[in-house]
């Protein structure tokens, strides 16, 4: 990161958590310079990138001052632990969201879709149409089991980003990130091991570790900073933990980038305690901020962490392409893959080595980020104004999802029950807690152009959960 | 089966078990009318039908006979029994046949590839095409776990084909018929469980056992009608067996069509001693005879028969589109979908839907099955040429697998070393056997058209075999 970015990181932080106030004076450009050490320019080129993101703004001969008008709402809560680890259900639940066919008369704001709808997918579509016309059909044969090698190429050239040095070689193709996790999960445990995990946590994740007799110990997660190290090791002392599971960058549902040095520590304590990561990755590459944040991976010295990721939120999820990098389980993950579904489909991968390759994926990375974050503000600011006046909203720093908290004893699943019938899905949180947690919060999916419809069903769920709420709190 | 399909299978049998040697006269046409209470044009037919598989021909005022040029080898033995459950390993093996790219320089005689460069395919990849141009691109959509509703109807149709009456809900796609296999075993089995299974047996089945850690119990097979029910029997009384996994259709490697009765009996012995069945019928639509044989799950009747098959063979491996029909499982099978790799790849789907529909897919499989059959022929016709005359070989009723059984010690493993490094591979033997037995024995692909290439391959395995076999005995 650079200096000024590294400091109007800082300053943003101050801001979200409150310290400087909404029409608060900011520190002087002098004053700044002083405790960073760093020069004038540098602190005029930070409040210039929070004057873009609509965090600061300059009053003539006054300085910089936080935006007035943006009075966000408050952070959700630091997550509670469980203690203890626990059995996951609820696949009565996530199913409800997946069984779902997508585009029939519903808006889903459950679901982890991304916008395909952009232009600068275009060459991957035309990529895919090429391919079907090609006379030697590359796409209908098996490809390697590891995945075809154009691919492992181009995405071992994108990890350079994510701070990861790695070879095409060192890289499995998945069925997306979905099936990168099961399989990283599936060479590592036995049933009734013990698996930490961030929480609130991906749905996806937890009920694979359910269907395959594991437990998870959830680990307290600040909606800021992440996982807390403290609360991990604790649990590492107490409990014979096999891997810990979390996802650190842009975290589903909370939208937080764990700081560079939580990473590093979270390594060596893995390192200290001789236990594997399973870092999911796949939002790593819609952060706001550019360059992207480095994934644990980064610090990896001894091959025990096995970074999952996919072209699903990026690009398109209905490709199915997502890859592993599984350290020293490499020879157990291609197994657990081959078992599991063998081969991936061949015309997707080569269609997006084409893409990659010709210099197609970072120019769309770039537009989605602006999108998704305009998207955000926009989502933010709805459910400010139609969502009951205590309720703490994540502020995301990528990807495509807001994380909701409302007082207890709301109940999102009645939420979600009375909103169905009127064509609107939301993603309730208990889905995202192994032990059921989170009953009181939900996930909304902002990934798709603001539109009048979208507001209008935002404004449904809000307004069903104030009477909810407000039924609750009078029961 | 009409009449005379029925009794020309008969035939077909008793030629082929040398109860008529070549060159021996066939019973009249009037002594089988009687025999088999038939009219005199059905036993004609019937007639007609083995002289077109070149099996018997006519000769002026004296009737049938066995064609006399067809010296056909012997089929392999019945397979032996292991006695009890064991675990299995040769991952290092089947890596070997599954990381190769395709089409490098090599002939790959070794791994499931159909024949892909069928005109017939051509529809296909317009679709394919055509959906990549679409504006709403519905490729790039996640599906809804259950897969594409449009492919579900069409496998519900073509399924009436295997006697099957299933609706589009009870079918789950799958990414191949591989990934069907797997979420069924493990809906059904715990770590430790007892899987009883056909000998030799398709090595993903049993690579998927290992991976999950159950045990395999091995029941002696007939190369010509399939698991020894009363082996399976004996089986049944002495193990905890939780399911029986088999191929019973154009069966891999043996190639043998289970009849129908023993069909029905297995699946009174599953109800008997309440075990599932898992049937991998991903051969099944490319048995020679048309009509395509029954499946097992025609006579399941209450829901304990999950039947797994794909479009894999039959159109093209890389498209990655199987599904399964799980019965009583539905909910533990459609949760294992979930948890090994989400949703399946949509625009795959989308293209098979249509291309069935359009009424491409039974124009193709007619192509396909003729164009196989001819190339068994042949196949057998350089096995019968090139291999030391000790060997026994299937005569596979389907598919594009040929089975080739050499006298002990022969070893296949060190054949296929040598034969590498000239760049031909095959199947060696005990990746079939979960006991590592069948080390004897190969597996031959003959999708492919015969070309001087593909003789020359086959030319090089079979007088390595010979050389090494003589080696084998001296030394």
């Amino acid at each position: 990161m650079t200096l000024y970015a590294e400091l109007a990181h800082v300053l943003r932080e101050r801001i979200e958590q409150g310290l400087y106030r909404p029409g608060d004076r900011l520190p002087s450009v002098r004053a700044l310079s002083a405790e960073h050490g760093v020069s004038l320019s540098t602190v005029q080129q930070a409040y210039r990138v929070l004057e873009d993101d609509g965090l600061a703004e300059p009053r003539p001969k006054s300085g910089y001052f936080v935006t007035a008008s943006r009075s966000l709402p408050s952070l959700p809560s630091i997550s509670k632990a469980t203690q203890r680890p626990v059995d996951i259900s609820q696949w009565d639940q996530v199913v409800e969201l997946v069984r779902q066919p997508p585009g029939k008369q519903v808006v889903q704001l459950g679901r982890g879709l991304p916008d395909i709808s952009s232009p600068t997918l275009k060459p991957l579509l035309r990529s895919l149409a090429r391919l079907s016309r090609r006379q030697d059909m590359p796409g209908l044969y098996y490809d390697t089991l590891y995945g075809t090698e154009a691919l492992r190429e181009q995405i071992a050239r994108l990890m350079v980003d994510a701070g990861c040095r790695v070879s095409p070689e060192e890289i499995l193709i998945t069925a997306g990130c979905h099936e990168a996790l099961s399989c990283s999960v599936r060479a590592i445990c036995q049933p009734g091991d013990i698996v930490a995990v961030d929480s609130p946590s991906f749905y996806g994740s937890m009920q694979t570790l359910q269907g395959l007799g594991l437990k998870a110990l959830e680990i307290p997660t600040d909606p800021l900073t992440g996982i807390s190290l403290e609360a991990l090791e604790l649990a590492l002392e107490q409990w014979p933990i096999k891997v810990i599971q979390l996802n650190p960058n842009c975290n589903n549902p909370f939208g937080y980038i764990m700081p560079e040095p939580r990473k590093r520590e979270l390594v060596s304590l893995a390192q200290r305690y001789d236990v594997a990561i399973i870092e999911d990755d796949v939002y790593g590459d819609l952060a706001y901020d550019y360059p992207r944040p480095k994934a644990i991976k980064a610090f990896d010295q001894d091959g025990r962490v096995l970074m999952c990721s996919s072209f699903s939120k990026t690009l398109a999820p209905g490709l199915r392409v997502g890859w592993v990098v599984p350290g020293r389980y490499q020879e157990q993950v291609t197994h657990m893959k081959y078992i599991g579904s063998g081969c991936t489909a061949t015309q997707p991968q080569l269609a997006i080595a084409d893409f990659v390759s010709a210099g197609h994926y970072e120019p769309h990375l770039r537009r989605m980020r602006a999108q998704y974050q305009r998207s955000r503000d926009e989502m933010t600011e709805w459910v400010r104004r139609y969502f009951p006046a205590s309720a703490r909203v994540t502020r995301p720093k990528g990807g495509f999802m807001l994380w909701i908290e409302l007082p207890e004893p709301f109940d999102s699943v009645a939420l979600n029950e009375e909103i169905k019938a009127k064509g609107v899905h939301i993603a309730v949180g208990n889905i995202f807690s192994a032990a059921g947690k989170y009953r009181n919060c939900l996930r909304l999916n902002y990934a798709a152009k603001p539109s009048a419809q979208l507001e209008a069903a935002v404004k449904l769920v809000g307004e069903t959960a104030c009477r909810l709420l407000a039924e609750a709190q009078v029961g």
